[in-house]
Protein backbone atom coordinates (compact mmCIF):
# COMPACT_ATOMS: atom_id res chain seq x y z
CA UNK A 1 0.00 0.00 0.00
CA UNK A 2 2.07 3.01 -1.86
CA UNK A 3 0.39 5.60 1.73
CA UNK A 4 2.34 3.34 4.21
CA UNK A 5 5.61 4.84 2.56
CA UNK A 6 4.60 8.31 3.19
CA UNK A 7 5.20 10.35 6.29
CA UNK A 8 3.91 13.58 7.68
CA UNK A 9 6.29 15.82 9.33
CA UNK A 10 5.21 18.13 11.65
CA UNK A 11 7.98 20.90 12.37
CA UNK A 12 7.96 22.32 15.75
CA UNK A 13 3.95 22.42 16.15
CA UNK A 14 2.47 24.42 19.20
CA UNK A 15 -0.43 23.32 19.73
CA UNK A 16 -1.11 20.03 21.25
CA UNK A 17 -4.75 20.25 19.75
CA UNK A 18 -3.01 20.56 16.85
CA UNK A 19 -1.25 17.68 16.91
CA UNK A 20 -4.20 15.43 17.53
CA UNK A 21 -6.68 16.97 15.11
CA UNK A 22 -2.95 16.30 12.37
CA UNK A 23 -3.20 12.80 13.31
CA UNK A 24 -6.98 12.33 12.68
CA UNK A 25 -6.94 14.10 9.22
CA UNK A 26 -3.69 11.40 8.91
CA UNK A 27 -5.69 8.35 9.78
CA UNK A 28 -9.23 9.16 8.23
CA UNK A 29 -7.21 9.21 4.26
CA UNK A 30 -5.59 5.86 5.20
CA UNK A 31 -2.11 6.95 6.29
CA UNK A 32 -0.69 6.55 9.67
CA UNK A 33 3.18 7.74 9.83
CA UNK A 34 3.19 10.84 11.83
CA UNK A 35 6.96 12.58 12.67
CA UNK A 36 7.08 15.50 15.27
CA UNK A 37 10.50 17.64 15.15
CA UNK A 38 10.69 19.08 18.72
CA UNK A 39 6.66 19.59 18.98
CA UNK A 40 6.39 22.05 22.13
CA UNK A 41 4.27 20.03 23.76
CA UNK A 42 3.75 16.03 23.36
CA UNK A 43 2.20 14.01 24.54
CA UNK A 44 -0.66 15.79 25.87
CA UNK A 45 -3.92 15.07 26.47
CA UNK A 46 -5.45 18.01 23.83
CA UNK A 47 -3.63 15.69 21.28
CA UNK A 48 -5.35 12.84 22.45
CA UNK A 49 -8.64 14.50 22.86
CA UNK A 50 -8.45 15.94 19.49
CA UNK A 51 -7.71 12.68 17.66
CA UNK A 52 -10.16 11.20 18.55
CA UNK A 53 -10.59 7.35 16.97
CA UNK A 54 -6.85 8.21 15.69
CA UNK A 55 -4.74 7.59 18.95
CA UNK A 56 -2.91 4.70 17.24
CA UNK A 57 -1.23 7.66 14.96
CA UNK A 58 -0.07 9.55 17.73
CA UNK A 59 1.13 6.12 20.07
CA UNK A 60 3.36 5.19 16.94
CA UNK A 61 4.22 8.96 15.99
CA UNK A 62 8.24 9.42 15.95
CA UNK A 63 9.87 12.39 17.39
CA UNK A 64 13.14 14.01 16.56
CA UNK A 65 15.20 17.02 17.20
CA UNK A 66 15.85 17.95 13.71
CA UNK A 67 14.37 17.43 10.05
CA UNK A 68 17.61 15.77 9.55
CA UNK A 69 16.51 12.80 11.44
CA UNK A 70 13.04 13.03 9.77
CA UNK A 71 13.80 12.79 6.50
CA UNK A 72 17.03 10.64 6.74
CA UNK A 73 15.79 7.73 4.67
CA UNK A 74 13.42 9.64 2.70
CA UNK A 75 14.72 9.97 -1.06
CA UNK A 76 11.70 12.24 -1.38
CA UNK A 77 11.05 15.39 0.34
CA UNK A 78 7.99 18.05 -0.10
CA UNK A 79 7.32 21.43 1.79
CA UNK A 80 3.91 22.86 1.94
CA UNK A 81 3.20 26.19 2.32
CA UNK A 82 -0.32 28.73 1.59
CA UNK A 83 -0.06 30.50 -1.81
CA UNK A 84 0.89 33.87 -0.42
CA UNK A 85 4.93 33.75 -0.69
CA UNK A 86 7.35 36.00 -2.31
CA UNK A 87 9.43 33.49 -3.62
CA UNK A 88 8.81 32.06 -6.82
CA UNK A 89 10.57 28.49 -7.02
CA UNK A 90 8.54 25.74 -8.75
CA UNK A 91 5.35 25.20 -7.04
CA UNK A 92 3.03 22.06 -7.48
CA UNK A 93 -0.87 22.20 -6.22
CA UNK A 94 -1.35 18.97 -3.52
CA UNK A 95 -3.42 17.27 -6.64
CA UNK A 96 -0.01 17.70 -8.98
CA UNK A 97 2.05 16.52 -6.13
CA UNK A 98 0.11 13.83 -5.14
CA UNK A 99 -0.14 12.65 -8.38
CA UNK A 100 3.42 12.83 -8.83
CA UNK A 101 4.20 10.80 -5.70
CA UNK A 102 1.95 8.20 -6.38
CA UNK A 103 3.80 7.64 -9.92
CA UNK A 104 6.92 7.31 -8.39
CA UNK A 105 6.25 5.40 -5.84
CA UNK A 106 4.13 2.94 -8.13
CA UNK A 107 7.52 2.89 -10.89
CA UNK A 108 9.89 2.52 -7.49
CA UNK A 109 11.65 5.25 -8.40
CA UNK A 110 10.96 6.54 -5.05
CA UNK A 111 10.91 4.47 -1.43
CA UNK A 112 10.04 6.73 1.51
CA UNK A 113 8.68 9.90 0.97
CA UNK A 114 8.44 12.62 3.67
CA UNK A 115 5.83 15.96 3.19
CA UNK A 116 6.87 18.58 5.47
CA UNK A 117 4.25 20.77 7.20
CA UNK A 118 5.35 23.91 9.32
CA UNK A 119 5.32 26.25 12.56
CA UNK A 120 1.58 27.23 12.81
CA UNK A 121 2.40 30.72 12.69
CA UNK A 122 5.17 31.11 10.48
CA UNK A 123 5.22 27.87 8.24
CA UNK A 124 8.71 26.65 7.09
CA UNK A 125 11.68 28.71 6.67
CA UNK A 126 13.51 29.12 3.34
CA UNK A 127 16.77 26.96 4.81
CA UNK A 128 13.78 24.52 5.75
CA UNK A 129 12.24 24.40 2.14
CA UNK A 130 15.73 23.92 0.56
CA UNK A 131 16.02 20.58 2.05
CA UNK A 132 12.63 19.66 -0.52
CA UNK A 133 12.76 18.38 -3.75
CA UNK A 134 9.62 20.15 -4.67
CA UNK A 135 6.94 22.34 -2.95
CA UNK A 136 3.80 22.04 -2.51
CA UNK A 137 1.57 24.93 -2.47
CA UNK A 138 -2.11 25.20 -0.96
CA UNK A 139 -4.04 27.71 -2.51
CA UNK A 140 -5.72 29.68 -0.28
CA UNK A 141 -7.93 32.98 -0.56
CA UNK A 142 -5.24 35.61 -1.03
CA UNK A 143 -7.32 38.14 1.65
CA UNK A 144 -7.01 35.49 4.13
CA UNK A 145 -5.04 32.44 4.18
CA UNK A 146 -4.69 31.22 7.67
CA UNK A 147 -5.41 27.92 6.71
CA UNK A 148 -4.98 25.50 10.24
CA UNK A 149 -2.54 23.16 10.50
CA UNK A 150 -4.37 20.13 10.46
CA UNK A 151 -6.81 21.29 7.40
CA UNK A 152 -3.52 21.91 5.38
CA UNK A 153 -2.21 18.26 6.40
CA UNK A 154 -5.85 17.13 5.50
CA UNK A 155 -6.27 18.77 1.76
CA UNK A 156 -2.62 16.75 0.99
CA UNK A 157 -3.43 13.38 2.69
CA UNK A 158 -7.26 13.62 0.76
CA UNK A 159 -5.01 14.46 -2.40
CA UNK A 160 -2.36 11.37 -1.86
CA UNK A 161 -5.64 9.45 -1.23
CA UNK A 162 -8.10 10.51 -4.60
CA UNK A 163 -4.33 9.70 -6.19
CA UNK A 164 -4.00 6.48 -4.97
CA UNK A 165 -7.84 5.12 -4.70
CA UNK A 166 -7.97 4.02 -7.84
CA UNK A 167 -7.06 -0.13 -7.04
CA UNK A 168 -8.28 -0.07 -4.15
CA UNK A 169 -11.51 1.48 -5.32
CA UNK A 170 -11.93 -1.24 -8.23
CA UNK A 171 -11.56 -4.08 -5.61
CA UNK A 172 -14.20 -2.52 -3.70
CA UNK A 173 -16.69 -2.65 -6.49
CA UNK A 174 -16.27 -6.05 -6.94
CA UNK A 175 -17.27 -6.51 -3.77
CA UNK A 176 -20.40 -5.14 -3.93
CA UNK A 177 -21.53 -5.91 -7.07
CA UNK A 178 -21.51 -2.29 -8.44
CA UNK A 179 -23.97 -1.80 -11.49
CA UNK A 180 -22.80 -1.24 -14.70
CA UNK A 181 -23.71 2.32 -14.41
CA UNK A 182 -21.23 2.39 -11.40
CA UNK A 183 -18.56 0.66 -12.64
CA UNK A 184 -18.59 2.91 -15.26
CA UNK A 185 -17.97 5.52 -12.98
CA UNK A 186 -15.32 4.07 -10.83
CA UNK A 187 -12.16 5.08 -10.96
CA UNK A 188 -9.60 2.86 -13.76
CA UNK A 189 -7.21 0.89 -12.67
CA UNK A 190 -3.52 1.69 -12.66
CA UNK A 191 -3.90 -1.13 -15.68
CA UNK A 192 -6.20 0.58 -17.40
CA UNK A 193 -4.90 3.98 -16.95
CA UNK A 194 -1.36 2.40 -18.16
CA UNK A 195 -3.32 1.08 -21.12
CA UNK A 196 -4.76 4.28 -22.67
CA UNK A 197 -1.22 5.76 -22.16
CA UNK A 198 0.80 3.11 -23.93
CA UNK A 199 -2.06 3.33 -26.66
CA UNK A 200 -2.03 7.19 -26.73
CA UNK A 201 1.99 6.55 -27.29
CA UNK A 202 1.70 4.13 -30.00
CA UNK A 203 -0.94 6.73 -31.62
CA UNK A 204 1.45 9.77 -31.36
CA UNK A 205 4.55 8.07 -32.70
CA UNK A 206 1.93 6.84 -35.43
CA UNK A 207 0.70 10.37 -36.09
CA UNK A 208 5.00 11.26 -36.03
CA UNK A 209 3.92 13.88 -33.20
CA UNK A 210 6.32 11.56 -31.18
CA UNK A 211 9.65 11.41 -33.40
CA UNK A 212 12.39 10.54 -30.81
CA UNK A 213 12.49 7.42 -28.80
CA UNK A 214 12.31 7.03 -26.12
CA UNK A 215 10.05 10.33 -25.47
CA UNK A 216 10.16 10.20 -21.92
CA UNK A 217 9.53 13.95 -21.42
CA UNK A 218 6.00 14.02 -23.06
CA UNK A 219 4.43 10.83 -22.03
CA UNK A 220 5.93 11.73 -18.71
CA UNK A 221 3.79 15.21 -18.49
CA UNK A 222 0.76 13.25 -20.56
CA UNK A 223 0.56 10.84 -17.67
CA UNK A 224 0.36 13.62 -14.73
CA UNK A 225 -2.38 15.08 -16.65
CA UNK A 226 -4.21 11.89 -17.03
CA UNK A 227 -3.22 11.11 -13.52
CA UNK A 228 -4.71 14.44 -12.37
CA UNK A 229 -7.54 14.03 -13.47
CA UNK A 230 -8.43 10.65 -11.88
CA UNK A 231 -9.86 8.80 -15.03
CA UNK A 232 -13.21 7.13 -14.32
CA UNK A 233 -13.51 3.58 -16.26
CA UNK A 234 -16.20 5.15 -18.50
CA UNK A 235 -13.71 8.23 -19.37
CA UNK A 236 -10.65 5.50 -20.44
CA UNK A 237 -12.99 3.59 -22.73
CA UNK A 238 -14.09 7.18 -24.14
CA UNK A 239 -10.17 8.56 -24.90
CA UNK A 240 -9.41 5.09 -26.21
CA UNK A 241 -12.60 5.22 -28.69
CA UNK A 242 -11.31 8.90 -29.53
CA UNK A 243 -7.33 7.01 -30.53
CA UNK A 244 -8.67 3.80 -32.20
CA UNK A 245 -10.39 6.30 -34.22
CA UNK A 246 -7.22 8.29 -34.92
CA UNK A 247 -5.55 4.81 -35.91
CA UNK A 248 -8.35 3.73 -38.33
CA UNK A 249 -8.29 6.84 -40.42
CA UNK A 250 -4.00 6.53 -40.28
CA UNK A 251 -4.36 2.87 -41.87
CA UNK A 252 -6.78 3.72 -44.28
CA UNK A 253 -5.27 6.94 -45.79
CA UNK B 1 -17.10 35.48 -8.55
CA UNK B 2 -19.28 31.68 -8.54
CA UNK B 3 -17.74 31.15 -5.01
CA UNK B 4 -20.26 33.68 -3.24
CA UNK B 5 -22.98 31.93 -5.12
CA UNK B 6 -22.16 29.02 -2.75
CA UNK B 7 -23.51 28.73 0.32
CA UNK B 8 -22.15 26.10 2.98
CA UNK B 9 -25.27 24.39 5.50
CA UNK B 10 -24.23 22.61 8.65
CA UNK B 11 -27.58 20.76 9.93
CA UNK B 12 -27.78 20.84 13.27
CA UNK B 13 -24.09 21.38 14.29
CA UNK B 14 -23.68 19.89 18.25
CA UNK B 15 -20.21 21.60 18.84
CA UNK B 16 -19.48 24.94 18.64
CA UNK B 17 -15.68 24.28 17.66
CA UNK B 18 -16.52 23.19 15.00
CA UNK B 19 -18.83 25.91 13.60
CA UNK B 20 -15.87 28.57 14.23
CA UNK B 21 -13.34 25.89 12.64
CA UNK B 22 -16.23 25.86 9.36
CA UNK B 23 -16.04 29.32 9.05
CA UNK B 24 -11.96 29.25 9.08
CA UNK B 25 -12.08 26.57 6.53
CA UNK B 26 -14.59 28.54 4.13
CA UNK B 27 -12.71 31.76 4.62
CA UNK B 28 -9.31 30.64 3.45
CA UNK B 29 -11.04 29.00 0.36
CA UNK B 30 -12.84 32.55 -0.67
CA UNK B 31 -16.04 31.57 0.27
CA UNK B 32 -18.34 33.35 2.62
CA UNK B 33 -21.93 31.95 3.05
CA UNK B 34 -22.30 29.72 6.05
CA UNK B 35 -26.16 28.55 6.99
CA UNK B 36 -26.84 27.22 10.27
CA UNK B 37 -29.53 24.57 10.70
CA UNK B 38 -30.64 24.26 13.95
CA UNK B 39 -27.21 24.57 15.65
CA UNK B 40 -27.07 23.51 19.40
CA UNK B 41 -25.12 26.48 20.90
CA UNK B 42 -24.57 29.34 18.51
CA UNK B 43 -23.79 31.89 19.05
CA UNK B 44 -20.65 30.72 21.49
CA UNK B 45 -17.36 31.96 22.23
CA UNK B 46 -15.98 28.72 21.41
CA UNK B 47 -17.18 29.08 17.74
CA UNK B 48 -15.57 32.54 17.99
CA UNK B 49 -12.31 31.08 19.02
CA UNK B 50 -11.80 28.49 16.63
CA UNK B 51 -12.39 30.90 13.34
CA UNK B 52 -9.42 32.90 14.33
CA UNK B 53 -9.75 35.71 11.62
CA UNK B 54 -12.58 34.18 9.82
CA UNK B 55 -15.37 36.23 12.89
CA UNK B 56 -17.09 37.54 9.60
CA UNK B 57 -18.38 34.42 8.18
CA UNK B 58 -20.23 33.51 11.69
CA UNK B 59 -21.08 37.49 12.32
CA UNK B 60 -22.99 36.58 8.50
CA UNK B 61 -24.20 33.47 8.91
CA UNK B 62 -27.87 32.91 8.90
CA UNK B 63 -29.67 30.96 11.00
CA UNK B 64 -32.44 28.64 10.41
CA UNK B 65 -35.07 26.41 11.60
CA UNK B 66 -35.22 23.71 8.87
CA UNK B 67 -33.38 22.66 6.21
CA UNK B 68 -35.71 23.94 3.67
CA UNK B 69 -35.66 27.73 4.71
CA UNK B 70 -32.16 26.94 4.21
CA UNK B 71 -31.96 25.74 0.54
CA UNK B 72 -35.15 27.72 -0.63
CA UNK B 73 -34.08 30.17 -3.41
CA UNK B 74 -31.01 27.19 -4.36
CA UNK B 75 -31.15 25.53 -7.91
CA UNK B 76 -28.78 22.97 -6.87
CA UNK B 77 -28.21 21.38 -3.74
CA UNK B 78 -25.36 19.28 -2.91
CA UNK B 79 -24.89 16.75 0.07
CA UNK B 80 -22.32 15.09 1.64
CA UNK B 81 -21.62 12.19 2.91
CA UNK B 82 -18.25 10.05 4.05
CA UNK B 83 -17.98 6.98 1.21
CA UNK B 84 -19.13 4.38 4.03
CA UNK B 85 -22.66 4.05 3.63
CA UNK B 86 -24.68 1.25 2.49
CA UNK B 87 -27.10 3.34 0.37
CA UNK B 88 -25.26 3.10 -3.42
CA UNK B 89 -27.19 6.01 -5.02
CA UNK B 90 -25.54 7.86 -7.60
CA UNK B 91 -22.58 10.04 -6.21
CA UNK B 92 -19.49 12.54 -7.18
CA UNK B 93 -16.18 12.63 -5.43
CA UNK B 94 -15.17 16.27 -3.89
CA UNK B 95 -13.59 16.80 -7.24
CA UNK B 96 -15.69 15.31 -9.53
CA UNK B 97 -18.79 17.82 -7.78
CA UNK B 98 -16.58 21.14 -7.79
CA UNK B 99 -16.15 20.69 -11.56
CA UNK B 100 -20.16 20.46 -12.03
CA UNK B 101 -20.89 23.34 -10.11
CA UNK B 102 -18.25 25.63 -11.42
CA UNK B 103 -19.34 24.69 -14.69
CA UNK B 104 -23.04 24.92 -13.96
CA UNK B 105 -22.61 28.44 -12.25
CA UNK B 106 -20.18 29.80 -15.70
CA UNK B 107 -23.16 28.23 -17.72
CA UNK B 108 -25.87 30.20 -16.12
CA UNK B 109 -27.68 27.18 -15.63
CA UNK B 110 -27.61 27.40 -12.18
CA UNK B 111 -27.45 30.94 -9.92
CA UNK B 112 -27.53 29.58 -5.99
CA UNK B 113 -25.88 26.52 -4.77
CA UNK B 114 -26.10 24.89 -1.42
CA UNK B 115 -24.04 21.81 -0.12
CA UNK B 116 -25.19 20.77 2.74
CA UNK B 117 -23.23 18.56 6.28
CA UNK B 118 -25.33 16.51 8.39
CA UNK B 119 -24.07 16.08 11.90
CA UNK B 120 -21.16 15.34 13.66
CA UNK B 121 -22.27 12.09 14.98
CA UNK B 122 -24.58 10.50 12.18
CA UNK B 123 -24.34 13.02 8.81
CA UNK B 124 -27.29 13.83 6.94
CA UNK B 125 -30.44 11.62 7.19
CA UNK B 126 -31.76 9.20 3.96
CA UNK B 127 -34.89 11.82 4.10
CA UNK B 128 -31.91 15.10 3.89
CA UNK B 129 -30.19 13.09 1.45
CA UNK B 130 -33.47 12.80 -0.90
CA UNK B 131 -33.76 17.03 -1.11
CA UNK B 132 -30.34 17.10 -2.90
CA UNK B 133 -29.84 16.62 -6.38
CA UNK B 134 -26.65 15.70 -6.20
CA UNK B 135 -24.55 13.24 -3.19
CA UNK B 136 -21.14 14.35 -2.77
CA UNK B 137 -18.94 11.24 -1.15
CA UNK B 138 -15.55 12.01 0.21
CA UNK B 139 -13.01 9.22 0.31
CA UNK B 140 -12.32 7.81 3.37
CA UNK B 141 -10.16 4.95 5.08
CA UNK B 142 -12.70 2.39 5.37
CA UNK B 143 -10.94 1.43 9.04
CA UNK B 144 -11.90 5.02 9.78
CA UNK B 145 -13.66 7.39 8.32
CA UNK B 146 -14.36 9.72 11.09
CA UNK B 147 -13.91 12.68 9.53
CA UNK B 148 -14.11 16.17 11.45
CA UNK B 149 -17.05 18.53 10.11
CA UNK B 150 -14.62 20.69 9.59
CA UNK B 151 -11.89 18.88 7.91
CA UNK B 152 -14.85 17.70 5.15
CA UNK B 153 -16.18 21.46 4.73
CA UNK B 154 -12.47 21.77 3.92
CA UNK B 155 -11.67 19.36 1.37
CA UNK B 156 -14.84 20.28 -0.69
CA UNK B 157 -14.60 24.07 -0.37
CA UNK B 158 -10.81 23.26 -1.54
CA UNK B 159 -11.84 21.50 -4.65
CA UNK B 160 -14.45 24.72 -5.36
CA UNK B 161 -11.30 26.81 -4.80
CA UNK B 162 -9.40 24.65 -7.07
CA UNK B 163 -12.45 24.85 -10.46
CA UNK B 164 -12.75 28.72 -9.36
CA UNK B 165 -8.84 29.16 -9.61
CA UNK B 166 -7.85 28.72 -13.15
CA UNK B 167 -8.84 32.70 -13.89
CA UNK B 168 -8.10 34.22 -10.89
CA UNK B 169 -4.37 32.91 -10.73
CA UNK B 170 -3.78 33.82 -14.15
CA UNK B 171 -4.88 36.99 -13.63
CA UNK B 172 -2.78 37.23 -10.26
CA UNK B 173 0.29 35.82 -12.85
CA UNK B 174 0.14 38.96 -14.80
CA UNK B 175 0.36 41.15 -12.20
CA UNK B 176 3.66 39.38 -10.21
CA UNK B 177 4.86 38.80 -14.28
CA UNK B 178 5.92 35.64 -13.59
CA UNK B 179 8.94 33.54 -15.65
CA UNK B 180 7.82 31.69 -18.65
CA UNK B 181 8.38 28.66 -16.98
CA UNK B 182 5.82 29.69 -14.24
CA UNK B 183 3.44 31.17 -16.93
CA UNK B 184 3.37 27.49 -18.67
CA UNK B 185 2.33 25.93 -15.42
CA UNK B 186 -0.26 28.33 -14.25
CA UNK B 187 -3.75 27.24 -14.47
CA UNK B 188 -5.44 27.24 -17.77
CA UNK B 189 -8.26 30.14 -18.26
CA UNK B 190 -11.46 29.67 -19.12
CA UNK B 191 -10.99 30.64 -22.52
CA UNK B 192 -7.82 28.58 -23.10
CA UNK B 193 -9.74 25.54 -21.88
CA UNK B 194 -12.43 26.69 -24.21
CA UNK B 195 -10.35 27.11 -27.23
CA UNK B 196 -9.17 23.27 -26.42
CA UNK B 197 -12.69 22.06 -25.92
CA UNK B 198 -14.00 23.47 -28.96
CA UNK B 199 -10.46 22.14 -30.96
CA UNK B 200 -11.29 18.63 -29.48
CA UNK B 201 -14.99 18.57 -30.76
CA UNK B 202 -13.92 19.82 -34.04
CA UNK B 203 -11.09 17.28 -34.72
CA UNK B 204 -13.90 14.31 -33.43
CA UNK B 205 -16.04 15.49 -35.71
CA UNK B 206 -13.71 15.72 -38.56
CA UNK B 207 -12.89 12.19 -37.41
CA UNK B 208 -16.78 11.40 -37.87
CA UNK B 209 -16.12 10.04 -34.19
CA UNK B 210 -19.21 12.79 -33.82
CA UNK B 211 -21.81 12.12 -35.55
CA UNK B 212 -25.04 13.66 -34.21
CA UNK B 213 -25.32 17.49 -33.57
CA UNK B 214 -25.10 18.64 -31.24
CA UNK B 215 -23.19 16.28 -29.68
CA UNK B 216 -24.14 17.29 -26.02
CA UNK B 217 -23.21 14.12 -23.63
CA UNK B 218 -20.04 13.07 -25.24
CA UNK B 219 -18.64 16.82 -24.91
CA UNK B 220 -19.99 17.30 -21.65
CA UNK B 221 -18.30 14.22 -20.30
CA UNK B 222 -14.84 15.38 -22.21
CA UNK B 223 -15.43 19.05 -20.53
CA UNK B 224 -15.68 17.03 -17.21
CA UNK B 225 -12.42 15.15 -17.40
CA UNK B 226 -10.50 18.21 -18.84
CA UNK B 227 -12.06 20.16 -15.57
CA UNK B 228 -11.21 17.54 -13.30
CA UNK B 229 -7.76 17.85 -14.68
CA UNK B 230 -7.19 21.34 -13.86
CA UNK B 231 -4.86 21.84 -16.78
CA UNK B 232 -2.01 24.12 -16.79
CA UNK B 233 -1.27 26.28 -19.95
CA UNK B 234 1.54 24.13 -21.12
CA UNK B 235 -0.74 21.03 -20.62
CA UNK B 236 -3.20 23.09 -23.05
CA UNK B 237 -0.06 23.75 -25.49
CA UNK B 238 0.54 19.73 -25.48
CA UNK B 239 -3.27 18.33 -26.51
CA UNK B 240 -3.67 21.46 -28.89
CA UNK B 241 -0.34 20.54 -30.52
CA UNK B 242 -1.91 16.83 -30.94
CA UNK B 243 -5.30 17.29 -32.37
CA UNK B 244 -3.29 19.95 -34.92
CA UNK B 245 -1.43 17.46 -36.13
CA UNK B 246 -4.26 14.77 -35.94
CA UNK B 247 -6.09 17.63 -38.25
CA UNK B 248 -2.89 17.74 -40.62
CA UNK B 249 -3.05 14.05 -41.39
CA UNK B 250 -6.88 14.25 -42.32
CA UNK B 251 -5.73 17.47 -44.65
CA UNK B 252 -3.28 15.34 -46.22
CA UNK B 253 -5.32 12.40 -46.68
Amino acid sequence: MPLNKIRIVLVEPTHPGNIGAVARAVKTMGLQRLVLVNPKKFPHYEASKRAAGAESVLQTAVLTDDIQSAIADCTLVLGTSVRDREVSWPTLTPNQAAADVMGHLRQNTVHQVAILFGRESSGLTNGELALCQQQISIPANPQYSSLNLAAAVQIVCYELRMAAHAESEQADGQKRSLSTAELRRAAATKQQLEGHLQHLQQTLESLDFIKSKPPTMLMRKLTRLYNKAQLTVEEVQILRGILTAIQDRETRS
